[in-house]
């Protein structure tokens, strides 16, 4: 008996991987998909099955204790609990609700997957995100003036005529291969395409703003966002979500560089030097036993335990509800809104931010002493996971203290801004012009948008190799040199 | 006999990596090299001990079948297809094509391995490298006038006296520390040195150029490139070959930042989450289930297959087979050149340019429409592996929309520089002065090699997050905005 | 038996790493210590716990030998050497020393741990990093008036009146959020504070400066330095500390690009793409068997050997005793200084400078020829372990040929400067004013500290691609466009 247990062990520790495919209740209609598409899409085939859904049924996926569970559903038909979640699972589903569902094969498939079609196994997760600034990134960009007018400034094409330029709107192209890659573009039906197919003359819906996977995508269905901008379809790697290199996808660039100071960060460090050895795909995520820094999905998302599965910290797809401050993409870092629609925001001088443009905070749009509290705890406790007290009170007295000067820093560059209009000798609000096309209002801009974010950032995530000469600190300062001698200048030229 | 087979797994699983060397058939003059050179430069020898080569016999290596063979010699001399490829078996090649060679202890040694040589078993990848822009990288720009005058106004030095600056042409040194390092030096002998070594007196030869591994090498065989650029001595990796790190070396600068679009692309971030576990040494390299998102050479250079061995993608060492447009280093993107020796171009103005100034394309040097439409189509079968039609047709009209915008936001900075010429405010051609050595001028030079390719690279590989802020869009249009102020300036001060 | 042998095989591949801690000779101090943080800060018990450390008594880390040991203390009294080196045998050390020594549950526990701690077991380190420059990193920057002045203008805060900017002194967050991050802060206690904790009423010291690892940081027990700024604390893992990633926590900016150099660098392609299979953790490290490429340790720190256990290269924390030339930080590239406190040194000129303003060494207080002669060989007996004689020769031909283009190129860029003082366009020196806080002063400082060091890394560690476009050559010729442009424009307007 004894050599027949010597030979199992061997016999699981070698075949393990081959056997466990064995018994999966794939659908027929989803086996229908796969019998054309492995052949042709072999890459999207192989992805999912490399995928937990093409290994577990929700019904399975249910069973396991809360604290381990994967999905938020309370019930689900069994049609769909008692298949894994393939081909058909997502792209068939409420066919009534999705614009885009078409005819293929008999099958009423739909290219774009939604949020919506996600909510059915992962509802709590969905309702999360939708409180999430991220899902309302279409809009907050699109329908906000001011930041409209900012990515015509940056996306517009310039026509050159006798040393005056002429600033065309962008096409919606352009924009969905800028601003809109990341915020998400509006995917809609223009038509239809019939094209000749190794099946023979087959007919397809033309979309428009495809391809996206934007977080704020507005989809065929009318929901918001895309699950697949971190859950990588069709892999739908969690260890991939926990990883930062899917938040760089959007989070690298000067405006937003959480990345670049996650890099060279301690955190970053050891996550580089031994995140190797990490278990990336545990729920609960263990602390010090699953990974011993974190990374961006640790402290902003994931379900955090210790090693007695005592929980440090709930998931949320919220995010900012770990978040007291808001610290990029406006002019000055502010208390979070209450809303995730910030178009609604505005200010005393009627512009649609939560600042003034001088820097007070437009307060009834925030959120307050208590809940920033409230938020800085939170953060604090997954802090304490690796640090003392101590450690992690001086840490967040000098964030704040760096809230407050980068603030002034944008405040010194917003008074010459401001000199300049003035003095007429930049065109600016009172002229009805455009706030972003002058050389010195694109100075401003840099600012707030990349110096002063970035300078927060670093000290927010312990990355000051950033903050400093990369792009932080000296460029704050050398841009006010900038900026005066170029106002400087122009007064003597008008004098 | 069940108790012996248990015993024999775990041998085998225990002792396999020692045991596979022991059979190896290793040259006598290879093992001569080794005799001395393991103690000299251990990691030479031990980093080529974990080398395919040093393993396998080209006579083994032709017995594969067809599509997993790595080799192409028709037929090879006994003494060289049955030694694994040894030290001796590269450095005392071709003796007499050398002018490196040199005696060494009674052996015909050549410091430099050339295509040339690696071409023994490897021909039909040398012809097909010989195709590729890359090798002609050298000349393309050194015989290229207003190349050169561009690499002389980066590497040159400045002697300044009385506000004024003399730009003196950079040495040679400066060169090849530079541009030169990536598009490969002259080596050439120039004497010889006599060593004190251990074993006593040597002598060797006095090399130009060195050391380089520059992709349009001149080599003192006469041939062109040098196969260690990317696949890097003495391990010979096809796994590094085929990861981006490989070519970030000569691609990541803002002149040409394919690997930074890379990394923050959809298809970087599964590489960097998820390809730990991949498999990199497959020949054919097999979608979905070897990788399950592209690295460079997936898209330009492997022999890519489905797991029934049906080929996706035959393997390339031209590359550009699989690209229409060429979309850096030139001031317009435009259609790839018929040839890989562009020096024998000539726009209608006479320069050796692909366009002319104002970006209308010199057809005559440049691939058809037809010759495009084949090579577009050759990637999309690549992208097809992972993606639906609708989807890659999108892609690639947004990328050709971008093509055009970034083309017409270089027009409009040419504009504005031609005016600056025009008005005399800027010295230019017409003055027979260097085109790269005013300030203006430098700022047109960032507009097309700088922030055009940039958003062309995040437009082509999916990296929109360094198209936007980082060094794409935003820089367009900003500096536009700074060369209209700068010239406006100067026309003031001469009124 | 056979049988018995086999299951013994399984049992301990299976069950080493559970086994394996059993024996463990743990602290009763440091047992208290667990038996509380193991719940209030899981992760930093957790990381101890994959330490070395937590596994290896200092006795027994004695005893293997000298070329394979970890530790160079002579004696250790036992109540240390027989315990493993847990959370009290470094926190209650030398409390005496210890300005932020504590009371806390009867234990005289101190916060910071420091590298006079770290020297009980590793004496010989801790000495020779007291010779490195990095150990005087505060003091150098803090002491040193110019340097405390450019310090100065980058942290200080803008306040604007009227287009004229005052400059205020930093505060000392600010400072400790950027420079003095990785310089190092002053760590003291100013006061004690009281919290309720889980325990109770519990009472502990403020610290300022704190949170802080920088490598020059002043310590509670005056002290100079943080061994856990490479050693990072709490898995003090070799292989990190071997591993890039921990050079680049402070070493990637453009004031110092070592990092960006390293990774498009061939060493950093080899590392990136093959370095997922290399051992990190030898002591010594075997050249070419555990690694194939170096790292940043291999070069500048490591003990290195071949594999009959030849030592290649000593291991030193002093790091510069294998470097000729210090290449970044001041405004020329010049022989490194004598001794590690810099602001000792003065030129001619009076100024704590290495070098005068145009460049001429001030040889007094740096390393004659022959030292340097004998540093050069210690790093190019590195090289020659993958390299032969003729590469290294050339790539240190070249490298100090790029020395003297790029000092140069700052001495041009100094000459305008120099002008612009006279004629009084610009105030400087002799107006008693900051060198550092007017536009063409900026330009000045970006010249040497970020274009002149980018290239002489990129030249030295061979990763042309940052020094042409991205951060080198380019740039340092277009800036001396600019600062012409710009001196002689205000020339214009004051005429």
């Amino acid at each position: 008996m004894a050599r027949r247990s010597c030979f199992f062990i061997l016999f699981v520790l070698l075949l393990f991987p081959m056997s466990s495919r064995a018994v999966v209740p794939i659908s027929d209609d989803t086996q229908a998909c796969i019998d054309c598409h492995a052949g042709l899409n072999p890459g999207i085939v192989k992805g999912w099955e490399k995928s937990r859904m093409s290994r577990v049924t929700p019904a399975a996926a249910k069973e396991v204790p809360t604290s381990r569970r994967r999905v938020s559903f309370e019930t689900l038909e069994s049609s769909l609990a008692d298949s894994v979640v393939g081909c058909a699972e997502c792209h068939t589903l409420n066919p009534g609700d999705h614009r885009d569902t078409f005819d293929h094969n008999g099958f009423e498939v739909h290219i774009v997957v939604t949020p919506k079609d996600c909510a059915i196994c992962h509802p709590v997760e969905v309702e999360q995100f939708g409180k999430n600034l991220m899902s309302h990134a279409y809009g907050n960009l699109q329908n906000n003036p001011v930041y409209r007018a900012l990515a015509d400034s940056v996306n517009g094409m310039h026509v050159i005529k006798d040393l005056e330029s002429t600033v065309v709107k962008p096409d919606s192209e352009t924009d969905a291969d800028s601003c809109f890659y990341c915020h998400g573009t509006v995917i809609d039906v223009k038509g239809n395409v019939t094209r000749e197919t190794d099946d023979g003359e087959m007919t397809f819906p033309v979309l428009t703003g495809w391809p996206n996977r934007g977080v704020g995508r507005i989809n065929p269905d009318g929901s918001k966002g895309a699950c697949s901008a971190c859950h990588t379809r069709h892999q739908f790697s969690i260890a991939m979500a926990r990883k930062p290199y899917t938040c760089s996808e959007c989070h690298k660039g000067p405006d937003v560089p959480a990345y670049k100071v996650y890099n060279v960060s301690k955190h970053g460090n050891v996550f580089s030097s031994l995140g190797g050895d990490w278990v990336y795909d545990n729920v609960p995520w263990v602390v010090g036993k699953d990974f011993t820094a974190p990374t961006c999905a640790a402290c902003h998302v994931s379900l955090l335990a210790d090693e007695e599965g005592e929980v440090i910290s709930n998931r949320t797809h919220q995010m900012n509800d770990r978040l007291a401050w808001r610290i990029f993409g406006l002019i000055y870092a502010h208390p979070h809104p209450k809303s995730p629609d910030t178009a609604i925001i505005q200010n005393t001088a009627g512009l649609p931010l939560p600042t003034e443009l001088t820097g007070e905070p437009v307060v009834k749009f925030l959120i307050d002493a208590e809940t920033r509290k409230e938020r800085r705890k939170q953060m604090q406790t997954v802090c304490l996971s690796c640090h003392g007290t101590t450690w992690v009170e001086g840490q967040f007295a000098r964030f704040e203290n760096t809230i407050k000067t980068t603030n002034d820093m944008t405040l010194a560059a917003t008074k010459i801004l401001l000199t300049g209009w003035e003095k007429g000798m930049v065109k600016g609000l009172s002229r009805k012009d455009s706030i972003f096309n002058e050389a010195l209002e694109k100075k401003w801009v840099e600012q707030w948008l990349f110096y002063g974010n970035s300078t927060r950032y670093a000290s927010a995530m312990l990355g000051a190799d950033y903050g400093a000469f990369a792009h932080g600190r000296w460029y704050l300062s050398k841009n006010i040199h900038e900026m005066l001698e170029h106002l400087k200048q122009q007064v003597k030229e008008d004098e």
